[in-house]
């Protein structure tokens, strides 16, 4: 019998609390609404309340700590959520010490998206690679890196930023307020907006006869359904993607790129136009060295990488079992 | 008394051969030229001949290797030099192996902008930083990257390619056939080329008198004595710098960026525009968390970190010692 972690994924819209053994499987998942507008007080009532649910799933003396996902940018070494834009109100709160001494346990927490690359890594996509670049295409767009097998966090927790890296430089505005930013050209809002100016000038598509606002959505429904304007349109995203991928091949090595969120759920519709463009973009050298691959763990990578942070930290949790 | 290392920087004009203790001092240098055209099996000899004049300056007992800086790519763990754009000829060439041979020591090889990366942060600029990224700009741009004080390498030893960072997709042609690459914006032959352009429509500038083709170095006089259109030649060069470096900033979140190579004997001139865009390109999170700062090992940066590849190989050297 192994032991378990108490993992929590805070999102703009749900929490997420699991449970999970260390050999990431999530044996137990309650959610709840985040509703972020009532502020970082209520939320973390919220959040301490739905990591308890989980916990009474599981003998008290299985669990060796909690590990909390949350959006970035975070102080992993401080515990602190900074800004988060998805997070209203939130300022530097000290949500892992809230935690703790609530549960009176050892909390860790991480950036969600370097979480899901950490999860994806050890327990999904990414398992047996030793550099890995894990890419969320959702509403916005995020990612974590693993460079001989550990993330890449930076000097203050805030490397691996892929969604603001910049790739035309006049190109549309990105939620950050700068233009051009892989975020601006591919994630699901920026995939809405082609599909309306698509619209607007009169292409023929069944994108048109929607009476509702377009979302990424619909873009991925009509292209599985052969739309040729949603085929094209889910290509011009990918192929962005494969040019960002192109750059961080060039700076990483990686072998593998693992590619999730809810865009992600196109499949090669839009993983493939990702890999031509990449493998175009790069030097000669580096075509054949990568492979680009979708996610495997859905919307658990966030909790099984938070899961493998308390793990990791308290040595693989030799001490207590279950 | 301090352990030895011989180190050799095999560059595509000059190859370069020193003495240098645990402590990173450079004690002895002996230098010839690469003669390039000769073929690998002429270089290598001259190599050979070169480390040896090296070790002649040192009691054989207190060498404990010898590191080698080797124009990229290069597969560190099998010792090869692969196809380097500036060695002719050469292909999947055994270096590590034929030095052993020749030598009777222990070698090691590594790229040699990776290596002046390493040389750099364990003795020049970046000495006390644990993420620190380098840069070099001269016939080309390279770099190394280091993250948690280890040199980023990438599954084969090809990471760190920040030259062949894409900055502006109908950009200008690079060397290696693609295009807006930050090589062929920010290097020595691409100021050379925008300030003939500049002299071809007419710009007033005392470029235009000089009766030479026009090179990076004269266009840095110029500017140096007050030049307009020099100056603004490298602000132009150190503001594509600059963008490359808010890239990486999201990336990395390096605590300082190292900057080396000829073209970096501009010092402020290319170093400050740099800075500026650096910072206006960052998130709001990220423009105070960095420092951009001039290389300080010159010409040795690249033998000191192939010393620092041998001691750290060695554990320290522990065993050996004058």
């Amino acid at each position: 019998m192994g032991t378990h972690a108490i993992a929590v994924d805070v999102g703009g819209t749900h929490i997420r609390a699991a449970v999970i053994t260390s050999e990431g499987h999530v044996v137990h998942v309650v959610r709840d609404k985040t509703h972020a507008e009532e502020g970082p007080r209520a939320v973390v009532a919220r959040v301490i309340h739905l990591t308890r649910a989980a916990m009474a799933e599981c003998e008290r003396q299985q669990v060796v700590g909690v590990g909390v996902a949350a959006p970035g940018p975070v102080d992993p070494d401080r515990g602190l959520v900074m800004y988060p834009p998805n997070l209203p109100g939130w300022g530097e709160i000290p949500l892992a010490r809230l935690l703790e001494e609530a549960l009176e346990l050892p909390v860790w927490l991480g950036n969600d998206a370097n979480l899901a690359a950490l999860g994806e890594h050890r327990f999904g996509a990414g398992r047996g690679t030793a550099h890995m670049i894990y890419i969320t295409i959702s509403t916005g767009v995020g990612g974590g890196i693993i460079v001989n097998r550990r993330l890449v966090t930076g000097a203050l927790g805030l490397a691996a930023e892929v969604g603001h890296m910049p790739l035309i430089p006049e190109g549309p505005l990105c939620s950050c307020g700068h233009r051009g930013h892989l975020e601006a050209l591919a994630a699901g809002p920026s995939i809405a907006r082609e599909a309306r100016a698509a619209v607007e000038r009169g292409w023929e598509t069944a994108l048109a006869t929607l009476d509702h606002p377009l979302s990424a959505e619909d873009v991925v429904a009509a292209a599985r359904a052969g739309d040729r304007v949603a085929l094209e349109l889910l290509a011009r995203a990918g192929t962005h993607v494969g040019r960002a991928m192109a750059l961080l091949v060039h700076l990483f090595n990686p072998e593998r790129f693992v590619v999730g969120g809810g865009v992600s759920n196109a499949g090669d519709l839009i993983l493939e136009p990702a890999r031509r463009a990449a493998r175009r973009h790069v030097l000669p050298t580096y075509r054949h060295t990568f492979d680009v691959v979708p996610a495997s763990l859905g919307d658990n990578a966030g909790v099984v990488g938070a899961a493998v942070l308390v793990f990791e930290a308290v040595g693989a949790g030799g001490a207590v079992t279950c």
